[in-house]
């Protein structure tokens, strides 16, 4: 160990010192539940945390030898609270579903995570059913970990800001819109949203299974590394043995047809993530989308809407009145979307889906905003998906990267994606930009 | 009422009789249980059943005065034990699983039907998470409706053979390949399989998130009109006023590429059906499906593997050994694929399913094979999916029409298919064929 707080551990660093013993799994909760006790009455990130089934947990790790420690051993997770954890409660921030028991079934990804030694340390806040209008929250407003005055982002807004805040070093979030890529921007940490349907969403809150991912915050892009190796995440190609290097690498910039919507917090880090990278000696390049990409926003809309029609259609008729009025809309289908328009939403997005893949082979990484700007005021509106969107519905994996600070000295971070199953390509890549990000960008991940 | 026992009354026809006090929720489960207990020794379509509960829930609802008894007032609904049922266990035929206590949640699919009234009456027997290798049972070789000695099908095995038994008047089935319409056919009863997303799948097990898709059991067309009802089913045109008539209709008739293994029955009943449909004055033409049609069923495979392999990672590292080899195999890919070609496969059939759209749109309802032929001998195997999966992977609805026989006297039904979301009209076209099938094909859906 050293003379660091365990607390501030990314969960690349904290893996090894677990499994040699220098650190116990004990010592290391009792480390995150001192920085929680000390920092959550104002972040209020967790809606259920229970210190003394943490320790319990903890206990039972140590009590493992050597050869029964798994890959995630003592790995302490954070878990947004529309995923199924057999002994904690699931509320999805629905009235609806106000209660402190436990639904006695763990998520299949929480199954996985279990079984590989990690530690489900609690539950963190989320909007209604993780969907994002304003207001929709009946309880826990959680707030942004680097300024308290300004929302963390959402969906997945206790997982974002509880990595953010070094209460956690790992917390799963599910996104169907912006929902990973958008609190981690705004918190100031990675995300990441692997390809859509490379880890099952059995015990995931269903929305819309067309776009419902789910992903990971983290503090180092080699977290993800571990993460991608115990989710078994495979490349569609065989990667290249040659390690990824800056100079020569082939990087595409794109700034989208959102582009008009960009602040200026994301207009200046576009600009200086190519600077960067120019220097480094990577060729930077442009990338222009063909023009039916301009309706991807919209189809996304589409979807969200179709599918939450049918996704909704249980809690509805239980009892329409504890349902935020944006989710009785969907049922009521207030929006007038008929099946033709889902259909042309589906069937368009389908072609798009190879067409970007195929461009986007042109490139080793595309670089791409994650946000507007910095995280706005207030906390009943957690931000703008619309940079976000059009990964998610193209099923692309996409990363939040860190390094960039806008006018009011928060976090701007920039997202990096590449084809549909190059997860592992992409987080190798990004491991390298985001390094580069860090060092030059203005804004670092492990800024205590 | 009628000298009719209660349990032979379809859902149709029982719903009136309920919702006027004809018949009480009491005396209809009562007369249910009475058959379940005289012929499920023999059939064992149910892996849990408990009459205390059936008979607490008939009597909670017996006691609603006329505004508060819903749609669905009173209707037993069974429940393939692969979806989650508060107050039953819910098993999945997996030995990780043997459980009798209840996980403590509703599918969505559940709450939908509880909130508009239905009694959910028990669960039935499913392959191992609804996986169809041969021998992927550890519990409860359910036996056909019609001969003890041969398969209901699967792997809604439980659900087919309980609804064409009389033990229950609807039943819950889920489909990733032809796991409705299979049952549906052996047991001599109707199965619809709903446009892919049109139900919520929140609550089932997760095989194949692009295939799995919710759908019933029952005994009359009409029947299927209560549930498209209950769960808001509606197309992406809206239905013509006009009453349909078989007398000009435009029937296609789709051998499709796996025509060569048709056996004997299946090829009669095909002939069988154009002969009574042209005699009605409907016009019958042959549809070809274009050449890349060929390749779908390899899609379809490849899609099982690629998805299960993700689906059942979890489970796998859980126990392996608890689970079918077939299982294990998804998970450790022992079929070698790629996620190439799971792209390729997501890709292709993403572009041919709106050209099945548009070819589908020239007819008023396409008949096609359900099953190769009657249901074999011997209860491991639960047959053959390949008729199926096609419209299962092109998100189509499909519904088995009852009609036909075998050469050993039992049924054989034939699929009806139309375009996405045209599940209503086909509904309304299919029971006017439904309706001359019966009447002239040899095999009716209540032969008692």
């Amino acid at each position: 160990m050293s003379l660091q707080a365990p607390w501030r551990l990314t969960a690349a660093e904290a893996l090894p010192l677990l499994r040699e013993d220098k650190l116990t799994v004990t010592d290391y909760v009792k480390s995150l539940l001192e920085r929680v006790q000390a920092r959550d009455p104002e972040v209020k990130a967790w809606v259920w945390i229970e210190p003394s089934l943490i320790l319990q947990q903890a206990k039972e790790l140590d009590g493992l030898s050597a050869s029964e420690r798994g890959p995630l051993f003592g790995l302490p997770i954070a878990v947004k609270d529309v995923i199924l954890t057999k002994d904690m409660p699931t509320q999805y921030n629905s009235r609806l579903y106000e209660s402190e028991t436990p639904i006695a079934i763990d998520a299949n990804c929480i199954i996985t995570l279990r079984a590989q030694g990690a530690l489900i340390f609690g539950k963190t806040s989320t909007t209604e059913f993780a969907s994002s209008k304003q207001g929709n929250w009946h309880q826990n407003l959680t707030r942004n970990a680097r300024d308290s005055k300004r929302t963390p982002g959402g969906s997945s807004s206790g997982s974002g800001a509880a990595v953010g805040d070094y209460q956690v070093p790992i917390a799963l979030g599910t996104q169907t819109g912006g929902s990973i890529v958008r609190p981690a921007s705004f918190n100031g940490g990675y995300g990441f949203k692997p390809t859509h349907g490379a880890i099952s969403r059995e015990g995931l809150a269903q929305w819309s299974p067309s776009l419902d991912t789910l992903g990971f915050f983290g503090r180092s892009v080699d977290d993800f590394e571990v993460l991608a190796a115990a989710f078994r995440l495979n490349d569609a190609e065989v990667a290249s043995s040659e390690a990824f290097k800056l100079q020569g690498a082939k990087i595409g910039f794109c700034k989208t047809h959102n582009w008009p919507k960009a602040g200026q917090g994301t207009i200046d880090a576009m600009a200086k993530a190519q600077k960067i990278l120019t220097a480094h000696g990577a060729q930077v390049d442009d990338v222009e989308l063909p023009g039916d990409f301009s309706r991807v926003l919209d189809w996304h809309a589409d979807v969200l809407v179709g599918e939450g029609q049918t996704s909704f259609l249980g809690q509805y008729l239980l009892d329409k009145d504890k349902l935020h009025e944006s989710i009785q809309g969907y049922v009521d289908n207030s929006r007038k979307l008929t099946h033709r328009q889902l259909l042309d939403a589906y069937d368009n997005v389908a072609r798009l889906r190879p067409a970007f893949d195929e461009l986007a082979r042109n490139y080793d990484i595309i670089i791409t905003p994650s946000v507007v700007d910095e995280a706005p005021l207030g906390l009943e509106n957690t931000g703008d998906m619309s940079f976000c969107s059009m990964w998610t519905i193209l099923h692309v994996p996409a990363i939040n990267l860190v390094g960039f600070e806008g006018a009011n000295g928060l976090p701007i971070g920039l997202t990096a994606v590449g084809p549909r199953y190059t997860d592992r390509k992409l987080l190798r890549v990004a491991k390298a930009i985001g390094d580069v990000f860090e060092a030059e960008g203005g804004w670092v991940a492990d800024p205590l």
